[in-house]
């Protein structure tokens, strides 16, 4: 781990290229420093000034009479390099370049500066943030080290939340968005192109900040994959949510991150299952980051899988079971004890009903807002109960009653997550305000609410990382041939266990009813001939062989057909393999994300590979559980669960199948390309089979 | 259409129940109307007070001065039916009823006076709204006439935005949100239970109401569908754009809303698909409803399908790139005069750059925002726009440059809707401000923006009433016969012009060869008779039959087969018909909706139906050009469209086949229960063919 300290706790600020022109972008950074009042030696460098915005300036970083802990680097894009090179030999532990103009713009003058920047921040120990960055606002100490900054501050001593961006605008969005819920926000910090510190120092540095509690995200790019998914694991592992938004999530989008950023693109599904994977709570808008992050803060995690939901509208309660439907989130099955809590608190006119989840109290308790408190009371007692969401319309109860008091308390001393959701009224914002002073996530509408207890559950129920990693293999890696035929493949793949279809290779009519004998029939006989891709076009092939007379026949048929539609090619003989009538066909694999490395493949095949995309992935290290909630990610998961009368697919297959991938992976990650197992056939008794597979290596 | 203007536009209210404690619920509405200082004669009903806030009392609705427009009744439930009558003898155009008790509770009692409510009502020729309903707000008037009131005014003469919703709660969250937001909001309407006035009737109502421009709903039940649909059309007509949120989309939500409403559920995906033909602007959630609003009430409907984007945050652009592709909105191709004045509005070291969309002026345009107003400007000069979103950080720029002044008359000027987005920033709130009162809407975030374009984009497209409704057809009406079998299915479908699997039936082998001549070869032979169900089990069927001795050898092989069986079945024959083998499978019908009449179904077949519920639908009347919408909204469309290396399914067999059960639905919607057509074969040269076929009347 990097120590970003300098940067994040700078004692002394050189602003290089800062003009006495205060409102002009090269100015606002001292302007800010010096309106901030932030306990900061400030040094502006100047060659043509001796005072700017009330401080002593410098000609020349040399002549700085500190080290500074950063230079803050706001020089055009051509006069970077050197204004970088001198801060670096004047000892300055981390350079900030707000400077645009590099990597961003195209074209390979900008590519080229950007990588020296790197090149002289590496060479000197010197950290570098940027170039093109909007800088870092710390609402803590109120220290601004930017060209963009209102003078807010933190609502906590403590900060609480940090916010890492690339993109300025983004780390501004952020931080506004978080500022303007009243959230603790603490630090925000906006790499931009990342020569030298990336989004993944932050997070690490940010991780073990202690004050941190949950870290927000807007990113374009993930430039170290393996150590961003740590990094998540350790925040898992610490039970700070990571709140990520990903820009450039299709095509168009991903174009518009190049063209913004030059890096290169992984691949967004990919992505979105790692990220699931490690509990980082995705969200997929702008609007979604501070509804995700205040259900985080408290450090409350559902220890139940269902929810409950009390509310005095009928409007907001079918709301509320519409998105848990959606979503796939249980309504708890309220205990006789909670029901009985409830009913004392219903207008008499309803005492009579059974108690559902939502319960509604009807607009009737407006005269008694503190029912609502005592029936969330009652839900937080029960222990079917995971996560509980109030829903008020605030206009609702007499003037004058505190009952946002009772449900602070109540959302502090429960160990569950407490949401409250204000739905409307006019006194909206003062009840909000009481609430989220006390600590209390407020939404604004009954479904976000939801979504945020599914974010919560989610995160929860992600293992820690010690009780990740398949139990590691008894013998050596198998080691990997650099080229592969399919009968190899197949052979390679059976020592690691994977379940590949039995087949046998025959040089003759005679070997093939031996091998057929041996199989157990029926059998499929097909010609071999590393000539021969296309084999069912040349007439190499012949199924369902019930007999050793037909196997006989097929295998003289086939080497006789196919030496007949491609002259020449070299016929080995026949590969003869148990005929396996699949009921389902899956595809499995392991595919090298650039940006992360191998991730294990898991879908549906055929048509809805093809049409649906319908294939989940995961990465390593990989929880043994992690298998079926593979399954869960898929659009047909009814499928491997035994829809249309055939049997569930065996979930010790399932677990084999890719056990033996995530070891392949493990063991040959870096020098293999990609597995392909397509077509997996399910057999009528649940069980897999591999009937092709293809392994490609750095080599091929 | 009924006349609501006794209810929706009162010169007298009588509150009967009226409380002389002004702050309960039976008083405030007194309070409210006296605060409210609204221009309506109010005449407090209460036989033990001479006076109420105010104004003088009556004992009784018959004592009243004069017949009101409406009589608001606050009595407890077991009084509400006397009251009502009370109103309803002294001649009230209409009543509220704000009491609750009523069918909502569950039980016979509640629902029996609830009907005597209606009856009531209908004998006397008086509306009613209610029960259990908050009544009606006006915000132009500022008259409120319910049991909440916040004392807010429209902030603009006209109104502009009315809101519906039959849940309270959902109303005065629906008004405050608007407002909130600064929309020129006229009316909201909650109407309860429904005894009499209905959500149809309020939206005849507004339909016509030429202050209206825009109507918002949070709604839990249509009780009226065919009439709903028609109000739909003609607000389409107008060029009213209804924005619709549907409580009880699901299982969970539904139970919540029939044991909440005592309402009967209609099936949701017909529902939504309806709500789509119809061009409705349905919206997922609470915090949608007032940015689709705010995007609707301009009037602007994108005269092109593309969109274009221009920002100075490259997060910005990648997000709305992200979201345009999700949705399927194209991102325009910008003309070469729309480039160049592009060009002359980006920073220097841009200027070489290719001119994409979203255009990114980046952080150096801070300095110059009006740059952003040229470059929309640009956009919307393009013919190959439809629509322009302008996203701004709105901490950019030098203080007090306005250029929200000159977006403003952009958008006004333009006949293209023309949206903001502000990011952020210290000024947002003043800047959201004056675009909001110029009318342009404004979005918190890009994706928000390009979701409401789309929405524009699907009201724009959807045909005019005028337009639709397939060709009559020439001849008479075939016939509907009360029950069938397949094979008469089958024929009084192809009367139709359903373009039915070929078939005859045959009693001898000798009639089996005839046939298959007939027909042609190859054929498939099965078993006909009306007691056996499973044919396949019963050994009654024998496919790819393709010489006359096969046929012949086959029906006395079926026959025989079917007999052994199932001893004692009826053998009427065989059925001989034409083989097809189908490349892809779809199901389609009719399917009668409790609450919309009969719709048309097309989807996928197979799995695809039973594991995604790949199925879309439509009501009448149809435009012939819905067929390729309704392929649009298929998951699997690409397969229809030629994926895989077939053929893609012929328009005009798509075309004929809904087209004859448009006519069918005509002609028979009100004693059909059903038709299903399973499967309807794609076959290799992309013409369809029915299979199978059950027609379902009421009589069976």
């Amino acid at each position: 781990m990097r120590d970003l300290s300098p940067l994040l706790a700078p004692r002394s600020v050189a602003v290089v290229g800062a003009s006495s022109n205060l409102a002009s972008l090269a100015g606002k950074p001292v302007r800010f420093l010096r309106d901030s009042g932030a306990d900061v030696a400030v040094y502006p460098v100047n060659p043509s000034r001796e005072e700017i915005g009330g401080y002593r300036a410098y000609p020349d970083p040399s002549a700085l009479p500190e080290a500074p802990d950063v230079g803050l680097v706001v020089v055009p894009a051509q006069a970077v390099v050197s204004a970088v090179e001198a801060l670096a030999r004047r000892g300055a532990r981390s350079a900030i370049v707000v400077s645009s103009g590099f990597a961003e713009v195209g074209g390979e003058t900008g590519a080229a500066a950007q990588r020296r920047l790197r090149e002289i921040a590496r060479d000197h120990g010197m950290l570098l943030l940027g170039p093109n960055t909007l800088g870092i606002h710390d609402y803590v100490r109120g220290l601004p080290l930017s060209f963009v900054w209102y003078g807010r501050r933190a609502v906590s001593p403590d900060g609480g939340v940090a916010v890492i961006s690339q993109s300025g605008s983004g780390m501004t969005s952020l931080c506004d968005r978080l500022l303007a819920d009243g959230l603790p926000l603490g630090v925000g910090v906006a790499t931009g192109n990342e020569a030298d510190v990336t989004l993944v120092d932050v997070l690490e540095h940010l991780a073990e900040d202690e004050r941190v509690k949950v870290v927000a995200t807007l990113f374009e790019e993930v430039r170290d994959g393996p150590r961003f998914l740590a990094v998540c694991r350790r925040l898992r592992e610490l039970g700070k949510p990571l709140v990520a938004m990903k820009v450039g999530r299709t095509s168009s989008g991903s174009a518009v991150v190049r063209s913004h950023t030059g890096a290169l693109a992984g691949s967004y599904p990919a992505l979105r299952a790692l990220l699931r994977q490690h509990g980082v709570l995705e969200v997929a808008d702008l609007d979604e980051i501070a509804p995700a992050v205040a259900a985080a803060l408290p450090g409350r995690l559902p220890p139940a899988d269902a929810i409950a939901v009390v509310t005095n509208s009928g409007g907001a309660a079918g709301i509320a079971a519409d998105r848990a439907d959606e979503l796939g989130v249980p309504l708890a099955r309220l205990g006789a004890d909670t029901q009985r809590r409830i009913v004392e608190n219903l207008p008499s006119f309803a005492q009579g009903q059974i108690v559902s989840n939502p319960v509604d109290v009807t607009a009737q308790s407006m005269q008694r807002p503190n029912a609502l408190v005592d029936i969330a009371e009652a839900m937080v007692d029960d222990p079917a109960v995971g996560g509980v969401i109030v829903a008020v319309p605030s206009g609702g109860g007499p003037d004058g009653v505190r009952w946002t008091g009772r449900l602070v308390d109540l959302a502090r001393s429960s160990a569950k997550p407490v949401i409250a959701v204000i739905l409307s009224g006019p006194e909206s914002d003062r009840l909000r305000g009481e609430l989220r002073a006390g600590g209390v996530p407020v939404m604004s509408s009954p479904a976000r609410a939801v979504e945020a207890l599914q974010m919560l559950r989610r995160f929860a129920r992600t293992p820690l990382p010690d009780a990740t990693g398949m139990a590691p293999r008894e013998g050596e890696p198998v080691p990997l041939p650099s080229r592969h035929t399919e009968n190899s493949a197949l052979r390679w793949l059976a020592e690691y266990g994977v379940p590949v279809c039995e087949q046998r290779l025959a040089t003759t009519a005679a070997e093939a009813v031996i091998a057929a004998e041996t199989i157990g029939y029926p059998v499929a006989v097909k010609i071999s001939s590393p000539d021969i891709t296309h084999k069912t076009d040349a007439g190499g092939v012949v199924l369902g062989c019930a007999r050793a007379d037909a196997v006989a026949r097929a295998a003289e048929q086939v080497m006789a057909a196919a030496a007949a539609a491609v002259p020449g090619a070299l016929i080995e003989g026949v590969t003869v393999s148990r005929m396996v009538t699949p009921v389902l066909e899956l595809i499995s694999g392991i595919h090298r994300d650039p940006t992360f490395g191998p991730v294990i493949l898991l879908g549906l095949g055929g048509v809805w590979a093809e049409v649906l995309g319908d294939v989940t992935m995961r990465g390593l290290p990989f929880d043994p559980d992690e298998v079926e909630r593979m399954v869960d990610d898929l659009q047909g998961a009814s499928l491997l669960r035994g829809a249309r009368g055939h049997k569930p697919v065996s979930k010790e297959a399932l677990a084999q199948l890719v056990g033996a991938l995530v070891r392949i992976a493990g063991d040959h990650g870096s020098r293999l390309r990609g597995i392909d197992l397509n077509p997996v056939a399910v057999t009528a008794d649940g069980e897999l089979v591999v009937l092709d597979a293809a392994v490609y290596t750095d080599s091929d």
